[in-house]
């Protein structure tokens, strides 16, 4: 039944793992090939353990990388960059989850990466990877950078203020709060268990390199301001973002209520979260642990013209390997849904 | 496509919403109807939140319940005992997640669980619900009572063993370890996060009712013991039994390899977990959360005629709802598998 | 050697057990009494029992108070405000736990508390129980009132720039990540374990009291206000504020240094933490379990006139017991200390 | 007032960072010198981020080390007994916190260390560091060793039976359940957060190196067995221990309290735990952080002769930093208790 053929460059951290996990479900997709140097020729579920019994599939290396009609980068940031013209030989359609091609002005790579991009002329040919935003260019693309986990949690919170010019340009203050996978699978003395357990660490509070995407996304007439900071916490998947907007005019609750529901009233992976009661009557991150899904609530403080918007996601999920698939499902015309059904479990 | 019409009888509970999560997405299985005193007339994703945009379905009361093709009991112990012969009337088939019809003779009742057995004649007429077990009963069966989920980790553990009389039988000694949602989902002063959080609890280190079950399943020819312990730690889904058996003759592990392939070998939801290296060369609860899965790995004492063996499942799945959705798969003639493929998340 | 004998009215609280905790070893203290209504009569280790074989000290109820030198209220809010004549004439010292004689203004109690405050001509009386800022006044004072936790760590943090006059009065964003032991003893639907574990909650995100305490504190000439918003996550000590404030004149690194050092830096419980390298360059509140510290960090944006200021504290310490004791020592003449030398754990 | 000069060679561990907190508040002790090659120069708040502000002591390196009255080695296993000869010209008096001078018999260091030990004559010279059982030696001792912190909880839980002989001497299986700080401060792929987060990890099921401890302590008149197996689960500090004993007579509760209260009667970090109710009924490790208390406490299966003993320890302190520094009490003279009255918290 499939009638896909995918690759996965970089296979061995956990959004090549997630992703690896979602193909061999996927009913339209068959995996060619997942390369690991470091892994080479060994089972892929040696490296991802959920995947034992599940697929026989063994790591190849990225020089034995076959023709195949869809291929994904998973590799470290800066790779893709340097070697897109090898990959885009390999297959006629690219999703990267590294961040070297989200953004769309070279000048930005030297501003927030501190590197001069090597193939500045692919940068308009990507689409920025929120489906939300981009789902039209998606359907002809040919190349996907899917967004950062923190960009994708808070744009798609902002989105409809910023787009419709709801709310002060220059006052916006985000809070997120991340688990420890998003620091990746590597071992290092800030993620060792006795010292990042129990922790709330203040690992960026200014200068985070997703802010450039959410400049670049967020920005329509004016020039706007994100103030943005990220806090470690123990979890170790999730994104909780704390958005503080300022109103230029006051909105009734149920005005927000539909904005959110112009913007996202049909969107699939989109749900507001705002119950009167309840313990999960905000977005709360445990519960999309391996969904697609991003949760969207907010409050409006009566003190004041700050709204609070809050939302949620898993950063290996929406934030990158769900978000990826997706964007292929749309890009080869599949239900936009297709093995991405997975409700999340409670209690988690 | 759906042709099968279940109801869960009490489903507000964690192993109740479980199920839900599992039928909701079962291709043969439509829901007909959830029952819950405390939320009747409410969505089921006000309780079960994993569930909010996935279904519209409303709790019913248990006055209400209709006539189905199969009927699941996910009530509190001691409830269904008394009114099985109502809910035989409701549906040809029942599989009862309580420890009510777990036990074959009366007697046990009154040792374990200090009570007489209303209904000791249905007893017989369920079988116990661990289908690696009786497969070949549950195909013909109208009555299913899943095992509990101590019993469950520990007995595919052991069964090989003590099935071919491989062990002394009255030295077993049997540690689990176990997480929150065992407890259910009512606060009390135990479960107070900044009590319950960072626990090594020793909640049941003799006496425990699961205990009756293991007796049961695991006796053959001669009387045997289980020492049994079950410490709860800061672990919200999750049990690992770690059993210590005395050999009778020396086994070599290549003996022992051969002998869990024997017993599970066509198993589609036991892995023998037992690398030589890596931080998950024996079986791990976490990498279980959602999935069905029993990993069962083993470690021969150079210093003596010890053996332990060590399993893991997921409380709720394989220890409650995904158990019973295994068992109705097979009385029904399904594919054992069927709405059972979530192989688990990693990093998790 | 004791030189006062104090009491404690509540004392089975989590605040109150920690005071226990203090005085138990405070070489100038002799307890005299600990309330509880619920435990009269029995040993306070059966509810604290990190005091196990340290006093065979026991519950009296509150109706068998006798007079003392100092009598510490931590009792729920409500409490104190209602009956503060009759605890008048138990000692001449008080020190109040709990909300009741925070404000100085009764119209913010009807403001923030939804109650009309009871005793208003105390209010005045009350010196606001931050050692920081009125330390003078506590030389003298017989009424303290400590501070609410999270006003503690967010005023500290801001106080030498409201103070001084450096940042815009009006655009303060504060967020605070906060553990289970802020919500109390009794157990609950949102502190139940599998929902509480692994959390990542909105719990206040507008409208929280302490901010009344902030304002109160913060103000001096201009109106001023404070967006804050506090997030429940899976820790059960300690509070870590990020406060973002927007400077009115660019301040160098160096320049907040001596800001700091000028008004804290004789401070026996405030460190600057702030270094180039290290996983535990910003505050860290798990190294501060059981302390009195309060760490104060900060960073300054590249990008903007914002400046990130981190804080952290035990929300049982400094935030509530420490902090009184800390308020005993100044009000009594003893060295400011003592009591309150335990350095905290590390890995914790 | 300090009359004993104390320095510590390998002072950046976690348990020579526990010994350097307490040796800072010990009102008869002055650290000379703490070394670290890798942070030889470096402030040791650097390392240890709770003594910021505490001590503005700086590591030296080993080759700098001078005379002093007492010389603490919390080196790693293996090179303690390599230079003991020069260490010995350091000081008069050493206590060794590693595994190098615990065992007795030269032979079990080729068994349990697969090494041959380079100064077995020195063996008989150390005296092993549980001061409960070996408190008279110790006060003329010139060397002791500290003893493992998993063979301390087991030790001290199992004594009073194997020491009157009142167990089957081949039966006993015991479970640990073990936390991160136990494997020392170095990250590896095993301690990187989303690996180790959550786990449930049998490492240790047979063979660790403490069993021969264990056998060493608890052997008597016949040869035992210890059949010991160590799960590491998800917290920081502690180790409870799950002892399974089976009787050779029947004893009462109140038999075993008696026995108890012979041996631990008088100790002063020995308490029985066990109450009839409540939460903490049993011992539990969070509630020891930072303290140097044995808690230990049991449970009579009614089903059979098994007795279950629950003991627990801060690994850190009792199983190696209080323990050493109990012991330097005990042989200078000084009260036994001195600078180890931290009662631990609660909540925690």
């Amino acid at each position: 039944m499939a009638e896909l053929k995918a690759s996965i460059a970089g296979g061995s951290g956990y959004a090549g793992g997630e992703l690896l996990r979602l193909l061999l479900f996927h009913p339209r997709i068959e995996i060619n090939q997942v390369t690991s140097e470091q892994f080479a020729g060994k089972f892929v579920y040696r490296v991802h353990p959920n995947l034992r019994k599940v697929t026989q599939l063994k790591f190849s290396r990225l020089a034995e990388l076959e023709p195949c009609d869809v291929l994904f980068l998973s590799l470290p940031h800066g790779t893709s960059m340097k070697n897109i013209e090898m990959y885009k030989k390999m297959a006629p359609k690219i999703i990267d989850l590294s961040g070297d091609f989200r953004l769309k002005n070279p000048a930005d790579y030297e501003k927030w990466y501190n590197c001069r991009h090597p193939a500045p002329e692919m940068l308009e040919k990507f689409v920025y990877g929120i489906p939300e935003l981009h789902r039209a260019e998606m359907k002809h693309a040919s190349f996907i950078s899917s967004a950062g986990c923190n960009a994708t949690v808070t744009i798609l919170a902002l989105y409809p203020f910023f787009k419709n010019n709801l709310v002060d340009a220059a006052r916006t203050v985000v809070e997120v709060k991340v688990g420890s996978s998003e620091g990746g699978n590597k071992a290092n003395e800030g993620s060792h268990h006795p010292e990042r357990s129990g922790c709330v660490r203040s690992y960026k509070s200014t200068g985070h390199r997703h802010i450039a995407e959410m400049l670049q996304e967020l920005s329509f007439s004016n020039p706007i301001q994100i103030h943005f900071s990220a806090t470690a916490i123990d979890i170790i998947r999730g994104t909780l973002a704390t958005s503080h907007v300022f109103l230029k005019e006051n909105l009734a609750e149920k005005d927000i209520w539909k904005l959110f529901r112009d913007f996202y009233g049909k969107e699939p992976f989109i749900r507001i979260v705002k119950d009167r009661e309840g313990i999960y009557r905000y977005p709360e991150p445990k519960l999309l642990a391996g969904t697609n899904y991003c949760d969207i609530g907010f409050e409006s403080d009566p003190h004041s013209n700050r709204l609070v918007v809050i939302s949620a996601i898993d950063n290996l999920m929406k934030g990158a390997a769900g978000q990826a698939l997706q964007a292929l499902n749309i890009m080869h015309g599949f239900d936009e849904t297709t093995g991405l059904d997975f409700p999340g479990l409670h209690p988690v």
